[in-house]
């Protein structure tokens, strides 16, 4: 098989983007945001009262996948989709982005597949409620061992712990980049992921993550303090390389007990925050994949995530490796 | 039940909306800035081949009549879904954006709902290729007697024509439009669709059209001329009142002997100028069903075409009522 630079597992979702006021999410009893697990019946009575909306593929490792291939990187993505309308658009989506994506549709009459009702408001920031659907049917066995033996880097999310199914899947991944001599990447995913999963995020994080991806809420969220230093101090006993990510603060990458800044890049106007965390790990694991030095990575990570808050969806709209060679990050 | 200001008839149609170059173009023998009719099987081969796309709710009556709506109109739409997940994006999209819609969807199994990829390409233009689906299968007693009857202005595209049962809906529907003393609005749609049926349109327009709407290319292929100013002159003596849209030159309104030209609305950059002449169509039926002067109602429309073509898709991102306010063109 063709050698990758990151191969990701992670939930196969299409995005449902609209617009919507404070008062909205307050009716609803949506946290601004956040990331909740709704289930058929409560996704269809959100979508019955939100505004129009577009449809974009998503997911949280697809949209770093995707954004890894959009810098020149060689990608690959495992996760399961319906044999239905959106389960296509998914489908064809990450595929027309150059990145390899062979996990079989599931069967006919299976739950349909994922999606993710985000909602903005006029701040720019998102608040989702996700329908898994048959997403996290993506048993172990499914897990391609071949594809992530290829890949140089294998990153999960750590929304696939809510399902057992989806976590067994993580697991085996896991253990075959271990035993293939791989690196292993983790995102944190969100704050109230983070509280479902703790205890098991932390031993997992000791034992078999080379590189952590978080935001400022949920690296606080795992170790449970409100001070970021103490969380970035935690964080650097526990990991050997972690990446947290502070909005326009930008990020503090954590190595052999050093912390590196990294600047936010500039951003016109901030339209829609989704994926913003997605496509810094899509330019950071690119960086790292292909040898470049952490700042370079981080900055590829800030440059990636400016692009995509800068318009509506997740995936990016331009080629992120002709951004970067503008900004002479990459040559 | 409820008055409207406008009730439109037409395909319902998701866009799959993407971009490529001119050459992606050649290669699949598609004409810039047409709409081609494709089956199943062109459909899907051309999707295949197209880069990452997003999907947003579209067909060309469907957009004018979310337009109305945004304008403020009280707007009502007909045509025909699926019960697939296109379908439900769509229904919810037209309603969400507050206009009637109580067509019934086909019965499980039926053909899918409508959908057309459109190509953008580096210049903003949009070619597309629709799939019809079940759209065209709206029957003649499907069309809402009472919803016709209900509007000021009825509103009907020429691809209706493309089908034989579409045709019997737009039929009927300009029957009880004329027998209740409403006003028939019609889009000539596309050049091609002109061509396809040149003899039924004349005649159409000359006989039950009080409102017509047509692009440059449109009408001088109604008239099977080169010259704009032939064509305009023929529009003069077949057609009580007539808005020819010409891009960037802006529009020619025709009524009672007089021309008058309105301006295009001045535009930041061209993104994509799909739905130009839809939301044009929204901005003028919303003026002349709400009793404005004709080149108030040109400007509404002018101003409606040029927030579409700021952005990717064929529904307004904006409310286009305060858009006008801000213009001075509504209080």
């Amino acid at each position: 098989m063709q050698e990758h630079d990151v191969v990701g597992i992670g939930n196969a979702i299409v995005d449902i983007i609209g617009r919507c006021d404070e008062a909205f999410l307050a009716r609803h009893g949506c946290a601004k945001g956040s990331m909740q697990l709704v289930d058929a019946a409560a996704v269809a009575k959100l979508y019955a009262d939100m505004g129009p909306a577009v449809e974009i593929s998503g997911g949280s490792v697809a949209n770093t996948i995707v954004g890894v291939a959009s810098f020149g990187g060689q990608a690959g993505f495992i996760g399961k989709t319906a044999r239905d309308q959106f389960g296509q658009v998914f489908s064809h989506d990450i595929r027309a982005a150059g990145v390899t994506f062979t996990t079989p549709a599931a069967a006919e009459g299976s739950d349909p597949t994922g999606r993710c009702l985000v909602l903005v408001t006029p701040d720019g920031q998102r608040t989702m409620s996700t329908f898994l659907g048959v997403s996290p049917q993506l048993g172990g066995g499914e897990v391609d061992a071949a594809l992530i033996g290829s890949a140089r880097i294998v990153y999960l999310e750590g929304y696939l712990f809510d399902r057992p199914e989806a976590k067994a899947a993580f697991r085996q991944a896991a253990q075959i980049a271990a035993k293939a001599g791989r690196q292993v990447a983790l995102s944190l995913s969100d704050p109230f992921c983070v509280d479902r999963h703790r205890a098991e995020f932390r031993d997992l994080i000791r034992d078999s993550v080379d590189i952590l991806f978080a935001n400022e809420s949920e690296i606080t969220s795992l170790y449970q303090t409100a001070s970021f230093d103490e969380a970035a101090r935690q964080a650097q006993d526990d990991t050997k390389l972690a990446a947290i990510t502070r909005s326009e603060k930008g990020s503090v990458i954590i190595s052999g007990g050093k912390r590196t800044t990294v600047p936010a890049a500039p951003v016109a106007a901030v339209v829609d925050t989704t994926g913003a965390g997605d496509l810094y790990a899509a330019g950071f694991l690119y960086g790292v994949a292909t040898g470049k030095d952490l700042e370079t990575a981080g900055r590829l990570g800030s440059l990636a995530a400016a692009e995509i808050i800068s318009h509506i969806g997740a995936r990016p709209e331009v080629g992120l490796r002709e951004l970067a060679r503008k900004q002479g990050l990459l040559t």
